[in-house]
């Protein structure tokens, strides 16, 4: 099978020195690709600059993204082209419109004006002891992929954080039905430490709970593979 | 000699999630951190987590740093047991205080008022199409470094971004001033990829260029053995 990943966090620039970052390793999406490839299939695996990546090997194919933006554009043409798509990349739900300081935020009658302006220097000045930014929303690319190509199984994930288990659950199959996904991968970052990752393949019917990282690879790899 | 150098860069958390980060790769503090130790010098360097780092070697102590309030409390004992500090790490100027939707900020009688808010939530919600989020001012922790430890050596970094040389120059005597370094690596961005790192070790009276990573840490080490 031709198997799409993605992994890491997204950065959204504020200026050329500093950006918001979606804080996500990649150790999770490399072994997942790990185990596609070693069981003979093709992955395109499509990560950040410093996200943990796998070896280079057979069958493998990297694609670096930065920000949504370059994520949505690189993602586009491959999600036309692949059989799967574990989306496991933390993708920035906000980006920087603009970056002031108080003074002007106070001095502004309207603050939508102020949205409609942005930074034309390179590094945001320093000078002022309190700063603004305001910040739009990101596309939601998970809710894309099924109109990009209707017939590509999508795998989703859904990280809160410090909720009931009922809540993660709920929102979970909300996603699950919004974005047409086989299942949403569920967690809590509070259950997330060196020693354990856990989190539960939730589908409309059922919640299965894996322990660690190498048990959610080996689960998803055994779903897709068992419904192929 | 007992030297401290700091590299890669902080960043500061808006919530469980997500952060603004100042980027920096860690290459050009690891490259001095390696010539100090093979040279039979004792490092100590403070770095990041995401920091590309020397391997584990006699002589060298690693200390990893998150935000600007865990680097300024790591820093400070170690300065005081140091002889020279080679501040190479892009610390972040602002650090969030409260996140908020556009409705609050337009509702709010005295913008102040916002600022003495926090965030509760763990993972702050992205249903609002444009968020403001306000920062503050973090330490200078370089203009720390002489009250801790006078008689400490200091060398400090100024990135700026896409502008004049003699702009450049200047605002590394400021800081080479204020701050009462021994010399300054004074670069712009736009002069850094890949292949080249242009700097200038600026000091009251004269810029030494440099045109590489590896030939930037040479002209450090020199200049901190030669004035030993």
């Amino acid at each position: 099978m031709k198997i799409l990943i993605t992994s890491g966090g997204t950065s959204e620039k504020i200026d050329q020195v500093r950006s918001i970052t979606n804080h996500a390793s990649g150790n999770l999406g490399k072994m997942i690709t790990e185990l596609f490839l070693q069981n003979g299939h093709q992955v395109t695996l499509v990560t950040t600059k410093a996200a943990v990546k796998p070896q280079k090997q057979d069958g493998l194919t990297l694609k670096i993204v930065s920000d949504v933006a370059s994520l949505q554009a690189t993602l586009e043409p491959l999600v036309k082209t692949h059989q799967v798509l574990i989306h496991s990349m933390a993708v920035s739900d906000y980006t920087p419109i603009y970056m002031t300081d108080l003074a002007e935020l106070q001095a502004a009658r309207d603050v939508n004006q102020l949205l409609k302006k942005s930074n034309q220097e390179a590094k945001i000045s320093s000078a002022a002891d309190t700063q603004v930014l305001f910040l739009k929303k990101t596309p939601k690319i998970i809710s894309l992929v099924k109109k990009w190509n209707p017939t590509i199984r999508l795998v989703g994930f859904k990280l809160l954080v410090d909720v009931p288990k009922e809540e993660l659950f709920s929102v979970a199959r909300d996603s699950l039905k919004r974005n047409q996904a086989e299942f949403i991968i569920a967690n809590d970052l509070t259950n997330i430490n060196d020693r354990q990752h856990i989190a539960y393949m939730v589908d409309e019917s059922t919640e299965e709970l894996a322990h660690t990282k190498a048990e959610i690879a080996q689960k998803i790899y055994e779903r897709v593979i068992a419904h192929d």
